[in-house]
């Protein structure tokens, strides 16, 4: 049994493919997201994996999931607190396995895309929000409370820019896609226009760069990984506009810098697949032992 | 073949002690230490060992120290980039084992103090600076090139107050002993003051506590641990009087806070001792094995 079936549920769509542990994707689908109704959401997934029974199933879930299978912390689906690993388990009538969808992207990134063969790296997806995963000595870290890696909530500035989470300050408040958006210009136009040699948007991307820099400072004094990739729509529409401010802000914050090489800071690999496919994987691992600590 | 000869290298003095595998210290001496002089060094580090040959011999440096060996940011001990581990095995014709003293100390409050029996914590060591280290999984992470840990350097307030590492905003730069001092008070002065009444004093504790909070919020949101431990000289001395605003700007700020508790903040118990019985602990772990990642 080598297939698995990864569903990726975010703020607009849920997505769902099935999955061979080499991260081929045999088929996939997505439906839009229902807001402010775990039920309806629930109904929405069961729906999309009904043709799809028997093979183990992994979820990763735009918002917080504590070890218990609380979501903590999940504005964009507006369902707050709800038992979802519980109400998935009861409606597919097995057990599934249920995390934060950054970490799903960041097993696949780590697995089959840009961390393929380093142990020790980051991950963080610039799209609505900030997201991020950490994998230390090639197992996917969850924490105490399965709430490590929550990467867009530390904090760069105490007391700055307002952040979706409730508190100020965060890297998510300015480097996510929706505060890079500048006079009514997204993260992707930014990035064009920038190409096309607009100086106004390529400093302001050249700024949230920087941002971007400072807050993987932090994560590197803390973790020192090897390898630094940005994912996540937003983050891979502007990457190259952004990762020259990114790697000087790092290079010019990172403890020990006059005795050190800082991380290597690359884009990821798998798009929006990611997301699925990692579930999938962790979906694969879970069947046969731990891949996470 | 159960001790081991622990050495806690500060910016003050040099201590050694020869250490038991249950942490009991057997003897112990010290020496000041020499500043800028990595010759010296060596020399004040060959002569308090030459008691106490044929035991493996563990050091802790008040320095980041990367894999290959070299002090990577050391402004306390004026040797900046020195070859120290290499230096080290040369002059005690034995491998020794070097790590930054805050990990060391680190691991001896994982194995033997406040964090026996918890699997996932970090230390924070605020005396001069602000030392830290971080245990995943019962294992002391030491990072792609050696230089996790750096909790002193993660960066609260981009482009805040200077840091004797050279950059702005860091941690260090708010809750270390030496910030912490008001008007000419020690951090020790100052505790006894907020103890007496002092208004003005216990004031001061306050705000250094949140920043503490702040700083332990974006370390929670990275890893995720189950105890933060606070340790070091001014730490211990200031501790009751920085914790309830440190705990509560913690709560305040970390992520998914309406669906957690955040992991406890606690006082080291091991106190000045923790440097030379870590240091002697992981040259024992090194002879039966690896006990970092």
């Amino acid at each position: 049994m080598g297939d698995a079936v990864g569903i990726d549920i975010g703020g607009t769509n849920v997505r769902i493919a099935t999955v061979a542990r080499d991260g081929a994707v045999t088929d996939s689908a997505r439906a839009p997201t229902p807001f402010g109704d775990v039920e309806a959401l629930v109904a929405t997934v069961v729906d999309l994996v009904r043709q799809r029974d028997d093979l183990p199933v992994g979820v990763g879930v735009a918002g917080g999931i504590g070890s218990d299978g609380v979501l903590c912390g999940a504005p964009n689906l507006g369902i707050d607190g709800a038992r979802i690993g519980d109400l998935f388990d009861d409606a597919l009538d097995r057990p599934v396995t249920v995390v934060n969808d950054a970490d799903a992207a960041t097993w696949a990134e780590a697995r089959l895309g840009a961390g393929r063969g380093v142990d020790d790296l980051v991950v963080l997806t610039l799209g609505t929000g900030v997201g991020g995963g950490v994998v230390i000595g090639g197992r996917l870290l969850r924490g105490s409370s399965g709430l490590a890696g929550e990467l867009g909530h530390i904090i760069v500035e105490e007391g700055g820019a307002a952040c979706p989470c409730g508190n100020n300050g965060c890297l998510e408040a300015y480097a996510s896609g929706t505060a890079m958006g500048d006079e009514g210009r997204s993260a992707s136009e930014l990035a064009d226009a920038a190409g096309a040699g607009d100086r106004a948007a390529a400093d302001r991307l050249a700024e949230v760069g920087t941002w971007l820099g400072v807050g993987i400072a932090s994560i590197v004094n803390v973790l020192d990984p090897a390898l630094v990739v940005i994912g996540g729509g937003a983050g891979e529409a502007v990457f190259d506009h952004i990762a020259p401010a990114a790697r000087r802000a790092l290079a010019e914050r990172v403890f020990g810098r006059d005795h050190r090489a800082p991380p290597r800071v690359v884009p990821a690999e798998l798009g929006d697949r990611a997301g699925t496919i990692g579930a999938a994987l962790l979906a694969l691992d879970a069947c046969n032992g731990e891949s996470s600590s």
